[in-house]
């Protein structure tokens, strides 16, 4: 597929991050900056930006507030060939967070939000835009919602100026149909504006989601090296760099920082395709049951943990 | 998706074996049938049926062979409620192999063989229909051959008496375009006759283009327990049934007999999302290159696969 609009968006050490709360060493995330210069990638998102009174800097890695400094020290030296990004959630982070885009090493802010809270979401959108960032809204866990309940919301995001909306399949649930389905109806609902997408991949289909969601048109492509992310994972970059046709994308430097950082990395921390990872996606389920279960002394009792998501006791 | 027609086959010993050459234990085996059984999945494949002297037994187990009395051992006492089925390649087994279907544990033989040689696998999947057994003729790698082959194939096979033709992706090189692509092409030259699926999963679409499969028709599919296969493995028969809505399929048996036996089996032998075996899918190769890579000392050289395999030698 090639088409002049795609570009693609690496959060290796953002969605990474939610495994080990960010505490990469700085050689990784240099590394992996260079790579994805390398390969032609167009952002690289290099954390969550987060007020720093709101978690303990002890508890969690740089990456979880994407200090200026600390992303200037990091790739001090390098060609800023590949945009920066990072992502906020809307409740922890403030305005003052944010320098004016001018000042900024970053060129873009992804604002994640539930559709309960579009209007907060579009609030916290505007005012980084009116600081002059590229911005995107990235709609999470849609596949838990009611029909409705999105179509109000896309209703709002087109009224207003965001120019980038993101299917998100939070839960790894969907199916290609369900990714035409609403890719079509984000289309239809944001006209002018650009989707996203961004697929889990615990049914193994966030490769093959990701592409349906270009067949379908979606333009801003989100990848991680080698899959990393929370529990299962998401659409690895090398895959897609593998799709897609435009020249200016080399697989290459993805394969060499995966031999040289992520195999060992993938010893230490677990991502992947994961039996409970898989049944919570089955289930449209937060992957936390299934972190958890990870976590436990049964890691590897799957049956147990099935029975303990199907057959809860009776609510009335 | 519910369809009365759909029937699903698990290949995890015929397809694993071609990893570990068919040492599984008895143990596994029985277990892997009891829970397909339990899982209410239609068919077992237990192995290659193969002339005892064309293969050294010493070096390859029992499911190489699939002797009728080591199936019968090994399965002794169980109720046979899933059919089974043993694959044959053409020139490595005889005639006099087949005992007539009325005397065998079998009820099912897959022949598989290459479009260049669809004569002789139509004579050998006549001679099977012969002796009673239900039958299929897998067309290998058709991902190399020319549409004009592929469709001379199909019109041979068309006008024999073969009831069921499979849709194989041997390398894991198909998108889902590719499985409509050919579905359409095999469904409309085969009247009459089940299209089957077997993908594999090099890219992490061997179930994406399964389901691509179901909605385009074929109604006899391949899965095996933990995606086990050679290199990167198929569709996970776990997956498969979690997708399939007919109320027969059960998945707890397959999560039990994962938990039981095939976690420590994947902790012995490989299979999975491995970069080399990625890159030979993306190649359209033969995974030969990459399992042979995987068995060297510098496995996990990725990098220099990839330019062995994208820059050889100039050939004139």
């Amino acid at each position: 597929m090639y088409r002049p609009e795609i570009k693609v968006l690496d959060c290796t050490i953002r969605d990474g991050g939610l495994i080990n709360k960010w505490q990469f060493s700085d050689e990784l995330v240099r590394a992996t900056y260079k790579a994805v210069c390398e390969a032609g990638v167009d952002y690289m998102e290099i954390g969550y930006k987060a007020s720093a009174d709101m978690f303990d800097p002890k508890e969690f890695g740089k990456w979880r507030f994407c200090k200026e400094e600390d992303v200037r020290e990091v790739l001090d030296g390098l060609e800023l060939k590949s945009k920066l990004s990072c992502m906020v959630d809307i409740g922890r982070v403030r305005e003052e967070d944010f320098l004016p885009a001018d000042q900024s090493i970053f060129d873009m802010i992804r604002v994640a939000c539930y559709v309960k809270d579009v209007d907060k979401g579009i609030a916290l959108a505007n005012h980084v835009i009116d600081k002059g960032y590229e911005v995107t809204l990235n709609l999470m866990a849609v596949s838990t919602n009611l029909e409705k309940d999105i179509d109000e919301a896309l209703a709002q995001i087109s009224a207003s100026k965001v120019p980038c909306v993101y299917l998100v399949d939070s839960f790894g649930n969907m199916y290609c149909e369900d990714i035409t389905f609403l890719a079509k109806k984000y289309l239809q609902a944001l006209p002018g504006k650009t989707v996203g997408i961004h697929c889990h991949n615990n049914r193994q289909l966030a490769f093959a989601n990701t592409i349906q969601g270009i067949i379908e048109g979606a333009n801003l492509l989100d990848a991680s090296v080698y899959g990393i992310g929370r529990g299962a994972g998401n659409c690895t970059l090398e895959l897609l760099l593998g799709f897609l046709k435009n020249p200016k994308y080399n697989i290459r430097p993805v394969l060499k920082l995966i031999e040289d950082h992520f195999v060992s990395l993938r010893n230490q921390i677990e991502w992947g395709y994961i039996i409970p990872m898989m049944i919570t996606g089955t289930l449209n389920e937060h992957p936390r049951a299934a972190m958890e279960w990870r976590a436990g002394p049964q890691k590897d009792n799957y049956a147990e943990f099935y029975d303990k998501l199907t057959m809860p006791e009776i609510v009335e």
